[in-house]
């Protein structure tokens, strides 16, 4: 019988034979195979009785080779494990030659991140990232979960897009022009008439417009997709290619969205809880290790594991923009212009350093930030009868700053029509948006989550590079 | 108690008050309103005593306005439902104007598949397509439900890719630079290194060789994202932009990996008619009406639910390339020089013609082919002994034709390294890829399924372009 390693350790049936397949993660004492497959973090310990066994064979177990372990499950005497294989015979599938390996990460020692992510193709094996991706997949698996649970349906919305209108950043170009001699109008301009669409096209920032047509219809709909930046932003938490969750509800208000949202992200959070205990527990450890070189100060209040169910088992802080300016104002980095950004008066955007000290310091836990002013928010945001703020929410969280968009959509068709205008959206580029509210509008909302800072929280790593197997930034687009 | 239309169905409490949301489909002798709000395919039956009613609201009760409605849960004494809604009070929160709905696919009658494509913003708000969308989002459910459960991780491969060796078909190029006048080299090449990402890049034709190595750290992993192909190919089997899954196993064979389609398949089909059983209904009928005009030939010989059961209660035919070149050799067709490429000898691709006949005519049964010439085939294919033929397995469905495709992968480093060198596969491009042979490589196998094409088969439909809600195809990029 052919078995995972986690599969074997969650059911053993002990004085069973196993088949078991995987990588050797150290070899002690030419006795003790420890094997992983990456189904788990944990190896399974393999006995082998080395006096019984070829010892040119024994010579091929090396750190990093793919082996094949045919044994009968017992309980361990050893410490550390409480079953292990006693070996009948090992099969060497694929030999990692020891000298090859001192020349990667798969070397066992402390590399550094920079390290692993120039060997991006190899660092899935190692134990941090094999925790983070396991926890990365069964944070993707709960989002479905979820929504589907919820009577939400799945909708994928276009990833090239005719449309550059959207308005949440700078867009990549597709085409399958010669970008060496592009062809011109007899004015001078690029002719996207002889480009594959017919037209100039880019990689879209989000599928929420789409996404709004079709919960107009199904009622309550949710993307998650590959989303793109072409913004120059060389940090820790900014990529160019990231994965955008993006519900939206018809008939649903403000109120409702949030309620959604905090419900979602407590749901899914609890859900890696549950099923990625070993994980967790090791990136907890890791982190520990890691904090212990910094000063106190820059050390995370809370062990990883006991941060998730502080948000898990918190209500998030709703807050008002009015209401967070004026904490702000009041603060004592304002008062003592120790901001960047002094808050002066209503109306001014929030840095990311003002939304650090309002989760930070000041309340201390997940917070919702609502009804910002209009100015600086996007056209379709309902107008609220103040005439000065929009039906807008952020969701803030501590050390990864906002994890959450969203607003209530502006449903009625005269007010989005002359916001359109005043904002020059280009309405013969989104005529079909401004339909759906033509024929039995209504209210709906809707919000977006960046999936890898939701797994950046979850796993505790501090760059966003480190979530998603083969990060894209400025300058890179390796593997 | 706000509930959705197919909540209440499913599980009615009949005397209870509630509060019912969605658009209205019809409103017969100004008392029957059929209520829809896209949860499921039934409209719920709203009883208004309209003598009761304002006459001004029961005016704004047209066909496509949004309403919500008040009222208690009865038996319905009419035909066609078992409960209804008796209403005590009605809110109209979005009119749709008679006149304007008259221009527009809402308006109920009869539209052409193609007139519904011009207003795809509006299609998902007719039977057909919100019930083409729910079966989508219930089978990409069911694709990740099956997965998780079976133990495989979800991966997230790079959609922008700095690749262009996967050699699966033409690619987008993706850049940043202004168009009207890129830069270029002292040679007079394009200067990528000003692009954003300093390099040329293009989006992505498959996340296979990206799986690969993630397979070759946890085990079984799955991609599900979307492909892109700048193919100008105008046909109802073929988009620009389409979504993929492509599962990728380590310490499996072309056995296992036949193993994995099949059942695969078999459980997502499966999953739909267990609770897509009124949208199956649906289109079951419609497809039924539709072909009543078509000569008896070219009809279905299978209603849509007798066809998806046959493909879960039956075996896939498995035959292996040698043996279909001999069966297709033997052929009436082919003796009669009926196909468009008479098949001549061994070593000869397959034409749609020969898969369909082989699928349709000869086994009547979905077929997995096999053991495919490795001069037809892609670079990563595994060498068999034979030397001549690869580990490859082609999928085919009636209908469809080709819906999976896969292999096992060439495990060995020395003869992955002089394929990759007889075929001119960029090995500076791929060094990552070549190098995850050198570690502890193994067996290993995985398959790319075109998500369309599944949802084409589940749902009937004829044109791919149907089963995507805004599909990019040559010249068209709307929405």
């Amino acid at each position: 019988m052919k078995s995972t390693i986690a599969s074997i350790l969650s059911s053993p049936n002990l004085h069973q034979d196993y088949n078991v397949y995987g990588w050797v993660k150290a070899f002690r004492s030419n006795r003790f195979i420890a094997l992983n497959d990456g189904s788990t973090i944990k190896n399974l310990q393999c006995v082998v009785d080395f006096e019984n066994f070829d010892k040119s064979l024994l010579d091929q177990i090396t750190i990093g080779s793919a082996i094949k372990i045919f044994g009968v499950l017992k309980e361990s005497e050893g410490k550390g494990q409480s079953v292990e294989i006693e070996v009948s015979k090992v099969e060497v599938l694929g030999l990692a030659d020891t000298d090859e390996v001192k020349k990667t990460i798969l070397q066992p020692k402390r590399h550094s991140l920079e390290k692993l992510r120039e060997q991006a193709h190899l660092r899935v094996r190692t134990n941090t990232f094999g925790a983070i991706m396991r926890i990365r997949a069964k944070l993707s698996y709960a989002v479905h979960d979820y929504f589907n649970s919820n009577g939400f349906f799945y909708v994928n919305t276009p990833i090239i897009t005719g449309s550059d209108a959207e308005g949440a950043g700078e867009m990549f170009k597709v085409t399958n022009l010669n970008l060496k001699d592009t062809p011109k109008t007899t004015s001078g301009d690029i002719n996207f008439k002889e480009d594959f669409f017919g037209k100039e096209t880019n990689l879209t920032v989000s599928g929420q417009l789409e996404a709004e047509t079709y919960a107009l219809g199904l009622g309550n709909v949710y993307t998650f997709g590959p989303t793109f930046r072409a913004e120059n932003s060389n940090t820790s938490r900014h990529l160019a290619e990231f994965w955008m969750i993006e519900p939206e509800m018809a008939f649903c208000d403000l109120d409702g969205n949030m309620d959604l949202a905090e419900d979602f992200i407590k749901h899914v959070l609890s859900y890696i809880t549950e099923h990625c205990q070993d994980d967790l527990e090791f990136l907890e450890q890791r982190l520990l290790q890691e904090e212990k070189s910094k000063p106190e100060k820059d050390r995370s209040p809370m062990p990883l594991r006991e941060k998730l169910d502080f948000v898990i088992n918190n209500q998030f802080k709703r807050v008002s923009y009015t209401e967070a300016i004026d904490i702000l104002k009041n603060s004592k980095p304002n008062k003592k212009k120790k901001f960047d950004y002094v808050i002066e008066e209503w109306g001014a955007d929030l840095q990311s350093e003002h939304e650090r000290f309002l989760v930070e310091k000041h309340f201390k836990c997940p917070v919702i930030l609502f009804d910002y002013p209009a100015k600086i928010k996007a056209f379709y945001m309902r107008l609220n009868d103040d005439q000065k703020t929009v039906r807008a929410m952020d969701i803030l969280f501590p050390g990864i700053g906002e994890i959450v968009g969203g607003s209530q959509r502006e449903e009625r068709f005269d007010v989005l029509k002359s916001k359109m205008e005043e904002l020059n959206v280009d309405q013969d580029e989104l005529w079909w948006y401004l339909e759906t509210r033509k024929f039995g509008t209504c209210v709906h909302s809707g919000f977006g989550l960046g999936f890898e800072r939701l797994v950046l929280f979850a796993t505790g790593m501090g760059n966003i590079r480190d979530v998603i197997p083969y990060p894209r930034t400025p300058q890179n687009a390796d593997f």
